[in-house]
């Protein structure tokens, strides 16, 4: 790990907070953090359409504090911040057609929740180093390619308006009451402990699991570039994210290696793969209506002022993540 | 009136709903589409805090139907949008101050409320006609100016986070489920009906009230530049936007005559009430944080495309407001 030594004068014997920790990032970063000596909490509520799984902290189960609670449920949130010196807040609604259906429930979520989370800070630990993970989705169709921080915010579903709203407390709550906060804008993460029961949290994982049961899997459209993180790396820049004063009160873009179209992208998990099919589909009409089109950010700032940048090319990306699924596919279909 | 001919023919004999209408602005709308020959339903919550008083529609109660309602108790909006032609969505908690000290009420309200009301007209009304009245608050403080439509929004308070999260629920709503919406975004409105209680809704309310009671009013900082629109103009403005096809799924500034100072606001009001002193204040530490320090915005765009314009001056604008005050103070302190 590169930033090792940093991390560790950060982290070891730091108490952490990680909001939707038995999720597909919440976990990976709760693993990481364990093995850096920070006292971790998490909460997750673990509601079967979104990410939380108790096996994605399989063996760890000893060495983390872990709460079925939910961000929605406020009485509990005071408690939960006192005394952290961290606080990842992963917790979220990711389905974007889920926040068309139901899109109060997005809103309780990704909208008042965070607020009540940021409140629960301003009253009980104003001292608390904040790191909240938005979405490019707020950026909605780009008007140019790659997406720079400065890019017009036009978000195209309920899900983009509620993360933007999200974001703007923590940078509010930071710059009026001195909570100390980053925001990073997250492209498509992919990795070991993705959702891949169906497209909820990304579209990739539904495609993992029908390769790895023998399935054809969709691709709707295909000419879309789209751009990947590996979970790895993603976790690398929460760390710096908080662990870094130069973070404080900043939004960043992270992003991934050159981006690709879905039909490449199809190709190239089914040549690591070694075997699968897939089939061309049209984009569904009620989908087309919230698609932003082509995406790949661009992560420059992050990069100059972070140091951070993508290290894991996509081959090798899907290629653990293809490994991790083949053995663990029993706990996560 | 200007388009008396065009209003007659767009509202005579048509439903007309409007939350918050019995508050400053949607009162003065209310009177008007009564006259104009519209059946007017009225949502308001008379919550002793915010705009609503039942002097304003003093006169019409047999030609309105009124209801206390609050916009956030869900269950009663299906009822209240079936059937209707146009819904005014006016209802709104205003006061930035509050909305750093309560931002749960600010969301409640502003943002959430928001979604539920056009939740309703999806599904019990989807080819209702929808004005938001929004904020220039959500820009908050100026890259340039006069601010355009195409500035940046970046809102310094819990209630322009909202008011943009209740503006974009709208331009989505329109976009994807054909909901009809547009969107005005107000800068400070003044004439009768408005608050004098306090300055909750505007500080010239509290100005207007301690000129009429033979008190100084305090005048804060003082070089900041705002514009201000009269209330006979802004609701012009909403009518336009309700009648006009051009406006749908548009959003537009309104805005005033040329911009003055503070200061010049308040020596101009002592002037055409003929007596009154104010005395200048420094800033409040809590106030000059989310402050947006100048403003006025470019209304070019709804001119150009509604034939919109601020027909009233200032002088006018505060002579008429103070003729209203010095015969209603009564109802209104």
């Amino acid at each position: 790990m590169i930033h090792r030594a940093e991390f560790i004068r950060a982290f070891r014997g730091r108490r952490v907070l990680i909001t939707g920790g038995l999720g597909f990032i919440g976990s990976n970063l709760a693993r990481l953090l364990v093995r850096l000596g920070a006292k971790v909490t998490i909460l997750d509520s673990l509601i079967p359409e979104y990410g939380g799984n108790r096996r994605n902290v399989a063996g760890l189960e000893r060495k983390l504090d872990i709460n079925l609670s939910d961000v929605r449920d406020r009485h509990s949130l005071p408690a939960f911040v006192r005394g952290q010196d961290f606080l990842f807040n992963l917790a979220g609604q990711t389905s974007h057609m889920d926040s068309m259906a139901d899109p109060e429930t997005d809103l309780e979520i990704n909208c008042r929740a965070q607020l009540s989370i940021l409140e629960a800070c301003r009253r009980h630990n104003p001292g608390i180093r904040v790191v909240f993970a938005s979405t490019r989705q707020i950026y909605g169709r780009p008007d140019y390619l790659p997406v720079d921080e400065q890019h017009p915010l036009r978000p195209v579903d309920v899900n983009g308006i509620n993360k933007l709203a999200g974001e703007e407390y923590h940078l509010l709550y930071s710059q009026v009451h001195g909570i100390r906060s980053t925001v990073l804008r997250l492209t498509n993460t992919i990795g070991p402990r993705m959702r891949v029961k169906d497209a909820r949290q990304t579209f990739v994982g539904v495609w993992i699991r029908q390769l790895l049961e023998d399935r054809p899997f969709e691709v709707w459209g295909g000419e879309q570039l789209r751009d990947f993180t590996y979970v790895d790396d993603a976790v690398e820049a929460l760390l710096l994210a908080a662990a870094r004063p130069a973070a404080e009160g900043r939004v960043f873009n992270l992003g991934g290696p050159p981006p690709v179209t879905l039909r490449q992208l199809a190709e190239l998990l089914v040549a690591v793969n070694g075997s699968g099919k897939f089939v061309m589909k049209r984009f569904p009409a009620a989908r087309k209506k919230i698609d932003i089109g082509d995406f790949h950010a661009d992560y420059g700032l992050i990069t100059s002022t972070l140091g951070w940048r993508p290290r894991t090319d996509l081959r090798t990306a899907l290629r653990r993540t293809l490994v991790f699924f083949r053995k663990e596919k029993a706990h996560y279909v």
